[in-house]
């Protein structure tokens, strides 16, 4: 592995070539108008590995978008990694926020990465961190220096729920059969100082629908006289928060996992400013649960955000109209312990109890997931750590991360083994944002970094 | 006057099929997409009074959109009826809740209208009512019966606050001398038993937007921790009314107008269904303010309305975000004595004060007018009641209604006259909703008793 560094210097122009293409197709899962480039993205996913000297690829159909699937088996008495990362990406509206279009990446240095960005929908989140791994593992094919043996399983619905991965890995156990699941779609602290994701939210995403009128009425011969469903729809969101804002939910809190003083405090050292945080968001103040710091409201505390919201007139100028229908899109991130099944059901009906006579209210189920944590004592972890200290020069620090991976949880109960989260994005990366980037710098350290993780891990394993 | 009835019925395919014509421009002044629309339809109104046989007709420049002035002197020593009207109407979204596209008007019976309702936006509000004055005009110019002046101002901005119409009457007073002013803009309680209009509802109309961090965020790496305004916008509007729905904006009620339990008696005696009104909007229970019955909530009693709502993802699927902004467009209706512009006023002051110091508030008002009471003892509701009795066989009753017409308040201030409210709408009629329709039926029968009105009015003025 001691020429990983001077292959990524070799190669770094037609690395970077390579992510841009992929990123031009705009694999948006949520809005079936991308059906078509969503599919498109998987085989140019396919080619990427057999161009990379992967033995068998192939493009597993599903319920939902194909996953593909690539396995390059040398030894079946050497340790087996699964690497998983996904093709598909968030949709890139607002688009009038883009300071270039989306699926037309551009390299731009930013403050952070001087050495520029590639700016594009997907840039970071996932399929340059995705990509990364199929670089790597070019690498150690081209040397001879692959250690074990190594699966990929990269899907297309991942910003949707991964829906057809469940289906997929329930029905393929023994073709996923791994020793340990390696996956890059977190992010470190900075580019000095790395980090490991140790834990991850679960999460629980519904849409809710509230009806008033059976039509949309003239909002002065009946305004005051009937419920307007948009009103109903604020005040019932209002109520899911108490003064301290904490979740309004009977039973939410019931299985949250409280840390100890001592993990609180451990988790305090990681740094942190809070007056850079509110300048980069530009707010006047932070805001959430009482009793708890900006890193903890946002790690290890579960939340309740609506994610959108519309009803009645929307356009230009004034309507006075009352509208018969208002909706919202609602998501829980939970924390280890909490069932997103079961929190979907409690907010189910919680939130229909609430509705007043005078309206009628729906909740539908979008998807979700459990919550993970990884212990920092397993083979998988020290491997990375080890990795991360030898091109970054310092040891990563573990921490907490408040975004989810709902197929985390599913691969421990499905596979039975422990996934390691090396990410190599930044919080700045504005993914699920407008100008999504990933630094090249970190594109090309992740590339260098993984190797070693196969290095290490096949060592420590023996 | 003794030969309109059989005018009508001589002409009524004529007269339907000129308003179908009129009903085909899509002339929505809320939206710019529509002006060429707006000012086509402009040119039909003005051509349809040159044809009705009106002297001096004349489209009069605006800062917006133009107004249509026709005027007919036939003796400066006999009283001037002022015509109001309006040729804009509202935007026809939702468009798919449609049952016949909203701008090619086709006939329909309906349980209230067995003899056919025409069906389009501005059936009613205002093109149908409005052109019946057209077409009684044309009665009494052929038949040599006009026994007064008459001068038509139809504007083409009502449904976007009559800007252009305020400034146009404060620059025109002498030109808009008149002893009356009349207006088809408003209904009546069935086609059994018509009734007039004697109060309207003031209204202030604003746009309020709330601005969290200044870009949309991954809703998991910062949920918990930011102000998510639409969260925050949702808390702000429940805010705005009590347990009791009242509403909670300090000063609001100051001015308000209480009626005497005596004229609350008066009111409750106006047949009314609250069973046939659920049931005609399939709620299972009406809602509003406590202490007052629907037909005072909805005529007496002022109101705060969310007329629109959006932030955040609405499109297909799910996205985890938290919105940079959220906005709300909302309404409220004011009764007698409350000065819009102070109400907008204390709205503005109010929403900016409960915004918690983690988001930016910006309210901006849109447009909003005074309420008006008209005293049934005048000569104007003398005639007018006269008019209706001759031609529905029984007396009009006096109703307040929980709509606006802003400029009818504006008209006593310039002009100083009373305006009188001769509206032959039905509540079922959907206006500002889809499927507007106009019955058959009113629309005659308002050519018919317009006529009325002039000779009553001409002779109890003598």
């Amino acid at each position: 592995m001691d020429n990983i560094k001077q292959y990524v210097q070799d190669n770094k122009e037609r690395f970077i070539n390579e992510l841009i293409e992929l990123l031009k197709i705009s694999s948006v899962s949520a809005d079936t108008a991308y059906a078509h480039d969503v599919l498109a993205t998987a085989e140019a996913v396919k080619n990427s590995l057999q161009n990379a000297g992967c033995h068998k690829v192939e493009i597993c159909e599903t319920p939902g978008y194909p996953i593909v699937y690539g396995e390059h088996i040398i030894d079946s008495n050497l340790p087996t990694v699964l690497v998983y990362g996904h093709y598909d990406v968030q949709p890139p509206d607002p688009i009038d926020l883009w300071t270039s279009p989306p699926f037309e990446p551009v390299i731009k240095p930013t403050e952070i990465h001087p050495e520029g960005a590639i700016f594009a929908r997907g840039a970071c989140d996932d399929k340059g961190q995705m990509y990364m791994h199929v670089k790597a593992f070019e690498y150690m094919i081209k040397n001879n220096c692959l250690p074990c043996n190594v699966k990929f399983m990269i899907e297309g619905e991942e910003e949707v729920g991964s829906s057809s991965l469940s289906w997929f890995v329930q029905h393929n156990q023994q073709k996923l059969a791994n020793d340990v699941i390696l996956i890059s779609d977190t992010g470190m602290i900075s580019n000095q100082q790395p980090s490991i994701t140790t834990g991850l939210r679960g999460l629980s995403y519904v849409e809710v629908e509230v009806t008033g009128p059976n039509r949309d009425l003239h909002s002065g011969l009946y305004g005051g006289a009937v419920a307007n469903p948009i009103n109903i729809l604020c005040q019932m969101i209002a109520s899911l928060h108490d003064e301290d804002n904490k979740i309004n939910i009977p039973g939410f809190y019931d299985k949250v996992e409280e840390l100890t003083e001592q993990e609180r405090a451990e988790m305090a050292k990681a740094p942190f400013s809070l007056d850079n945080y509110k300048k980069a968001l530009d707010i006047n103040d932070v805001y959430g649960e009482k009793g708890y710091v900006t890193n903890e409201r946002n790690s290890i505390r579960p939340t309740l955000d609506v994610n959108g919201i519309w009803g009645g007139y929307t356009g230009e100028g004034a309507k006075t109209v009352i509208a018969s229908k208002a909706y919202a899109k609602i998501s829980m991130r939970l924390v280890p312990n909490q069932d997103w099944e079961e929190i979907t059901e409690l907010f189910t009906k919680h939130f229909e109890s609430i509705a007043p006579p005078a309206v009628k209210v729906k909740v539908t189920p979008h998807h979700g997931g459990q919550g993970y944590v990884t212990p920092i004592d397993s083979i998988g972890y020290q491997a990375a750590n080890k990795a991360y200290t030898e091109t970054f020069g310092v040891p990563a620090i573990p921490v907490r991360s408040g975004g989810s991976i709902p197929i985390v949880a599913l691969f421990e109960k499905e596979l039975k083994s422990k996934t390691i989260l090396m990410g190599f994005g930044l919080d700045s990366d504005a993914i699920h944002s407008p100008n999504e980037h990933y630094g090249v710098f970190n594109y090309l350290k992740g590339i260098e970094t993984i190797p070693l993780f196969y290095k290490y891990f096949v060592e420590m394993s023996k």
